[in-house]
């Protein structure tokens, strides 16, 4: 690829987390960050500041020397925003893992998207090189630009369709949400029997290791897989008074199972 | 507490995960594990080898020099082995979660719990010094003694009664089995939309992470706690052919926004 298509200045649009964490990581690697547009003045210029950066909360004021147009903005806001841009054939792309790349088509004739799949949150610093990056464009030269950019900030680019995307979304709020709510249904009851949820910490970390190996439910251990009910309608006849907890505890076991079993039947 | 109360000679009774880590934890200690007591002769020969111990598959030939047995069977064998050893008074432990200490009497008059709180498997090589020990006792002595050889081995050590130890073991349930299994989930559903699990490892250690902190719930992050209804839906939608996983994601998804609302409340 001719040095002269690298992507070189972009302009973010938004200022909340992950604005700010895309913006500080690229502006660290040597991309220019023109310009910061951002509704809320007092958010964008504080971003604009730390990245050296122009700043508008007008969206019509776009730079348009930038060649990536970073749409770090609320998924609902996503459609509109791109369109108050008025840009022609500038490359744009959002960063939702739950949009299609559909909805930036009418805002330009060169789009992509470029999701970060992590949490973020505004303290921590993010080392981004370990967050993975899913790029989609609408051409085969889009996805080279947006696969460039990607590599500059992260060790781990995937190409990925609006669909996959979609899957992989939904399968992180299982892996992260979801197993995040576990821990605090342990700590909610540890709190109610006095117990230190300290105990329960060495144990949560060694379960998110097994994890790093493929095939997790090889590693599955409890009383579900077990197939220990006694003690599983005991846990039941515990959470009695805990009306959801209890729900939970008897659909996850259950469906532990009902995977052992279809498992063993393979 | 005067030198000749300290626990130097010890039975293991087992020679399962537990028994092999705890044997060569003590082994490793200075504690002598004067001998191994398993019904295979196999496993019990080579856990005793390992230790330098003597071995029998006769629980009736138990060497009473021993001033600490540790029962490392499975819980339902428990009493039945207990018996079987004919002791008077000499110390006995159980090493379960989820077993009443008074499973333990009629077997002798001191008798005790040491349950080391951790999911253990035969091959990977157990650092026991970050595994919590739960300990209890019938008397203030026993417990002394116990905590005196759970401090050799582990830099956390905590006193629980059987139903703290019951309710902690429950918990274990929600944050090392529920949680993997919330991997195995997304694992799953990558799997058949060909995209790597790779993907998602970051984020599973990086919520893991989050556990370390008090109140896990300030950190939860996702559609349910954020009430983003659109995505929530689209997910059901998406899961629709994987009848469980979506029960599984309402469930959750709405003990989330209840959780949240409560907590307004306060």
């Amino acid at each position: 690829m001719p040095e002269r298509q690298k992507i070189q200045n972009v302009v973010i649009i938004g200022a909340g987390n992950l604005a700010t964490h895309l913006a500080l990581a690229l502006h660290r690697k040597g991309i220019n960050v023109i310009q910061v547009l951002n509704r809320s003045r007092q958010s964008g210029e504080r971003l604009a500041r730390r990245v050296k950066a122009g700043f508008n909360n007008d969206f019509r004021a776009a730079d348009f020397r930038a060649d990536l147009f970073i749409l770090a903005v609320s998924d609902s806001a996503i459609g509109e925003v791109a369109r108050s841009l008025h840009l022609k054939d500038q490359l744009l792309v959002h960063t939702s893992g739950s949009v299609d790349l559909a909805a930036l088509s009418g805002a330009s004739s060169n789009t992509g998207v470029f999701y970060p799949l992590q949490t973020f949150s505004k303290e921590k610093r993010i080392n981004f090189s370990n967050i993975p990056v899913c790029v989609e464009a609408n051409t085969k030269e889009n996805e080279e630009k947006l696969i460039q950019v990607a590599r500059l900030i992260s060790k781990k680019t995937q190409m990925l369709n609006s669909d996959q995307r979609k899957v992989l979304h939904m399968t992180a709020v299982f892996a992260g949400n979801f197993s995040s709510f576990m821990y605090t249904i342990a700590e909610d009851l540890l709190k109610k029997h006095d117990i230190p949820f300290n105990l329960l910490k060495p144990l949560i970390q060694q379960t998110a290791a097994t994890a790093r190996h493929e095939d997790v439910f090889s590693r599955q251990t409890g009383p579900a897989v077990r197939g220990d009910t006694r003690i599983m309608e005991e846990h039941l006849e515990m959470l009695a008074k805990h009306g959801v907890y209890m729900e939970i505890y008897d659909l996850i076991s259950k469906s532990i199972i009902k995977h052992k079993n279809r498992n063993d039947e393979l």
